[in-house]
């Protein structure tokens, strides 16, 4: 049993001696598989073309929290993707970070910036501000408890029902869920039900003048109805990790429009140390036979 | 006995019927004084030119957080502040939001933004970077538990040691203290001890490329000293709610430097409501005998 390492070079050498003093098999690359045979754990961003070289692959590990970006598997072989407690804490502070910063009119006050005008503007409470979070998964929860401590008023949207501190909507209840969303936070996989959910139809559905805070994946977004949102005046102003296509083109309207704030991807990255680990826990887990942590459901898609 | 209120006419609509309701005078504006022995405490911003026309006079009580900008007062006059759980929990979301944007490269990332491009540096974890918050008073000690919260390694300074879950440090070490603050948060009141603390000697003491984040007063920071200091590169960035002068002029440097986020002395407002609320339990205590809320050590200056 081995795994074949298939992600950054720069992420080897913290990968390597973790392997090795859990007395695991890591193949760097491709040229460095001698029995194809061995290989039954594969750890990448993007899989080799052909994975029908390896007759006894049985997972497919995603070195990132999300696996939109995968083909789909072989049969038999699972897809996992990297559980990593400092990933979730990552995108947290992120979104933490831009939801205060719609909240707190830093677009406007960045705008006012350029034109070296000091104005102040009314000051708005936490405990005003209605917030929904569109994802209540591992990063949703994390984020629905920082931003409550802050005061926020919060509300979650998941597919099941979720019992939990926060108030949780289903797509059967979507609109009473967006009619209540002052600041909308996306934190959804990409699948084929949620590809351009934050869409025309869905920011009509917004308090008029709604804030936009976007750490999912880009196609989750349309980009157009964004745009016109904007200048009718339903959405305020958004803050984005995440767009389509990435990188953004320069000259792309998104980067000169001062409602909009922008990063590139930076939400969270994965730590090498964390990754290893993760990949180590499903070596044993392979061994033993045990659930694979970080299971994709691969009908659901994430 | 009866309160003066010489303080923005838009909050008279909501203090004059709550006075009403709770059986006390409100007086609005020193032309409305018919007998000058009847006035005993006056809320304000600015206090009269001549306190002396209110023989009875027992305490002024500033409508904001602070009291700096106050004359010294006549001898038997208390001095109070508001508090107001809405003042500190704005100050408390404004510095979380600052503190989140310099530990997360924003400065960098909306100057990339301005220059169309789509570059990611390395993400760092909360849990590695430690932040110093000088002042742990009411809004310190909020801002304290908020950045614990999320991972931050915090510590506080104060005049006095203490006790408390985050590690304080007083005057006598505060090399100590700024040696391990990568973000040093300034909550000081400004007093004449602390005008100018922010200045070449503390900027030196700081872990090289720290970030400063102010939500003080102006004359806490020594602009110049704050400007030598990111040329050289001690400092890293900075981002300000408060300036010296304020509103900051047109055509200052601040506006245009590329390290610096400044917001318009907006971390918090007075809600009108609880300003009203705190006015009247003044006025009960000057009825009951019972200690001032809000009172001010004239002395300290705080
Ligand atoms: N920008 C970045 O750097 C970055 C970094 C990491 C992650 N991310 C993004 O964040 C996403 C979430 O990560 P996570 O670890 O929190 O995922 P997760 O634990 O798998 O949670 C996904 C949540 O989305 C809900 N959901 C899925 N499809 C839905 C639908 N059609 N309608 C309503 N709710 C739906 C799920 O509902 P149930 O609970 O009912 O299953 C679940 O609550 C990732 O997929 C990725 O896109 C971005
Ligand atoms: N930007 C805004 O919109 C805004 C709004 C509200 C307030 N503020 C600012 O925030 C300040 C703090 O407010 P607060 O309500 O938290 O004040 P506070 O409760 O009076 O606390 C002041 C803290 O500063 C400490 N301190 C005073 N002098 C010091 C010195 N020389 N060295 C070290 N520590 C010293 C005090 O130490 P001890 O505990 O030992 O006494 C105390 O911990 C206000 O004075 C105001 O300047 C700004």
């Amino acid at each position: 049993m081995a795994m074949l390492f298939l992600s950054t070079p720069a992420r080897l050498p913290v990968w390597k001696p973790m392997f090795d003093d859990a007395g695991e098999t890591l193949i760097a690359g491709e040229a460095a598989v001698t029995d194809p045979a061995e290989v039954t754990a594969i750890a990448c961003w993007t899989p080799p073309a052909d994975m029908s070289r390896y007759p006894n692959l049985r997972v497919v590990l995603s070195v990132g929290a999300g696996v939109d970006h995968l083909p789909s598997m072989p049969p038999g072989v699972a897809l996992a993707r990297t559980l990593a407690p400092g990933i979730e804490a990552m995108v947290r502070d992120w979104v933490v970070m831009a939801t205060l910063m719609l909240h707190r009119d830093m677009p406007q006050y960045l705008e006012q910036g350029r034109a070296e005008l000091w104005q102040s503007h009314p000051v708005p409470l936490a405990s005003g501000r209605r917030v929904g979070i569109m994802g209540m998964g591992r990063i949703g929860t994390l984020v629905a408890h920082s931003l409550s401590a802050l005061g926020f008023q919060m509300a979650g949207l998941s597919r099941a029902a979720h019992p939990a501190d926060v108030q949780t909507f289903t797509p059967a209840s979507m609109d009473a869920f967006l009619a209540r969303s002052d600041l909308l936070i996306c934190l959804l996989p990409l699948t084929a039900e949620t590809r351009g959910i934050l869409g025309a139809r869905t920011f009509a559905a917004l308090p008029r003048g709604a804030g936009l805070i976007h750490a999912g994946r880009g196609p989750h977004l349309d980009l157009q109805a964004m745009r016109a949102s904007l200048d009718n005046g339903q959405l305020g102003s958004a803050m984005l990790d995440v767009t389509d296509p990435e990188p953004l083109p320069r000259d792309h309207w998104l980067w000169r429009d001062p409602r909009v704030i922008l990063t590139p991807h930076v939400a969270a990255q994965t730590d090498a140390t964390e990754g290893a680990r993760h990949a180590l826990a499903v070596m044993r887990a392979l061994h033993s036979g045990a659930p694979l942590p970080g299971l994709v459901d691969q009908a659901k898609g994430y």
